[in-house]
């Protein structure tokens, strides 16, 4: 299972009641963060979160209003008696801007890894997390974040015999647990069927739709993405400014062929998103306007 | 008139419903602001006032709840396209906190002038208002502030005749304008009466009750403190944490002899102050519980 919560939706700037574009998913016991805005934190508590099992943070790049709420949140996290280490990924840059925010959190009680991403598409591994970085095109470097969650396949008693693995080491290999055992490696596939169906969510915001987008988030389970302008007026304006309409975004989705879109970081000239979303849903019925922690527990199939 | 809204009432972390402690007021076009951490914006936005006219900003002290929200201030100023210069006035080390947290708000359409402060207690003019920075006992230097209104006399007809002021002359010198004519070299004095009682505002958080805060309060219509901790088991680690309680503010308050306190800058761990209110009450009775965006509107003696 899956915990996925859009902590805000606001672009540029935070507004009452609209925090700043942030996501935050949970799974077996690690949290992972994607951007940290001037209130995210409060977003984290709002939604009755913890703030204290964040392990890594994405960032997808460093305009103020994706990493303003940075040091506040470290400090609260180590209020809340953090002591692991914590890992941050950002586009090159992110160490020099981190680094700068610390000044007003010295002496956090846990350390603090920070990873540049260089490359078109990186990979990174974080508790069960697999995460891909990809880079879109915004005023500034700028990564997408696709999160996937791997699921091993079922126990297969049949093969387990075929391949002569002791009963007494089954249960620890399907945990996918690698064991010697008298000499001989056991592997987790020798007891295991085909790997099932994992869970994937893509993040993208500032940016372009430029058509990678919609290859990296193929096979998502929820596509998360920046409507930053709903008025067809303003589609020039999104080119200027590197950023894209709800219904470009809703074209991604439909390249794409995800079951489920969800948009975010709304320009704060941009009172009521609802009054777009009908035309954007006549190229991709699966769009829904994204709101201030609005939350779903994704399932492994046949899962509760 | 002098309004002011105390824009937070938290300390440490910003919680949802209760904005780190900040202080704006208005007068005659222009904001001041002291302190400003992480969600002082959004406070603002819902307070309705606008950013664009914050001409100072008085830092108490350069812990992060107190400055994280400055970046992200500074960026929607800019957005607001203000272009007038902000000064920025705070302990020593305020230039560095300032241009380390610059980073994330290049370009700015406006110039900073940041002022560190070394004395015990040092003055500052700024468009009608005149700001007293006084030292507070905290773990890290710490100021508290108190912004006053000057109030000049009446005009007095009589006086001015005496003076064999020109009548072309009257309304300007008693806007407060020197003026040079046929020689002579006319002053406000010549026409006004005794300056008047003016308006005054003391601020003061983070800091143990030494008694010099009583005397800079002394003559406040207000004087706003931190009441950090309620509970009288929390004495001792108000004194060890450098921060007050409820009753050591209230006594601050007796001795400066002030008409109203109103208290902030609560720990998230007090999470009903109204159950601490009484006891401070008894001794001093014009002592209220600072809640977030409480306002008043200060006028000079007589004004409507």
């Amino acid at each position: 299972m899956l915990d996925v919560c859009l902590l805000g939706t606001s672009g540029m700037m935070p507004l009452p009641r609209r925090a700043l574009t942030a996501l935050m998913t949970r799974f077996n016991g690690s949290s992972l963060l994607i951007d940290c805005g001037e209130g995210t934190q409060v977003s984290i508590r709002e939604q009755g979160w913890s703030m204290h099992d964040i392990d890594l943070i994405c960032i997808t790049h460093n305009h103020g209003d994706h990493v303003s709420g940075l040091p506040g949140l470290l400090l609260s996290m180590g209020n809340a008696e953090r002591i692991e280490p914590l890992r941050i990924v950002g586009p090159k840059g992110t160490k020099r801007v981190v680094e700068s925010l610390l000044v007003i959190a010295p002496g956090l009680p846990f350390d603090i890894h920070i990873q540049e991403l260089n490359g078109k598409c990186e990979t990174i591994e974080a508790n069960g997390y697999e995460i891909e970085a990809f880079r879109v095109q915004h005023t500034v470097p700028c990564y997408g974040y696709s999160q996937r969650i791997r699921r091993m396949g079922r126990f297969d008693v049949e093969k387990a015999k075929r391949n002569e693995v002791p009963m007494a080491l089954w249960s620890r290999l399907q945990k996918g647990e690698t064991l010697e055992w008298e000499g001989r490696r056991y592997t987790a596939d020798m007891v295991l069927g085909q790997p099932r169906k994992g869970l994937k969510v893509t993040y993208c915001t500032d940016t372009r739709p430029i058509p990678e987008i919609a290859d990296y988030a193929r096979g998502a389970d929820l596509f998360i993405c920046e409507g930053m302008y709903g008025e067809p007026e303003m589609a020039s304006k999104a080119r200027e400014k590197k950023h894209m309409t709800f219904t470009e975004a809703a074209t991604l989705a439909k390249m794409a062929g995800v079951p489920e879109m969800w948009l975010t970081h709304y320009s704060p000239s941009l009172i009521r998103p609802d009054l777009y979303i009908e035309e954007s849903r006549k190229i991709f019925a699966g769009i829904k306007l994204g709101k201030d922690r609005k939350t779903v527990e994704l399932n492994f199939d046949g899962e509760e």
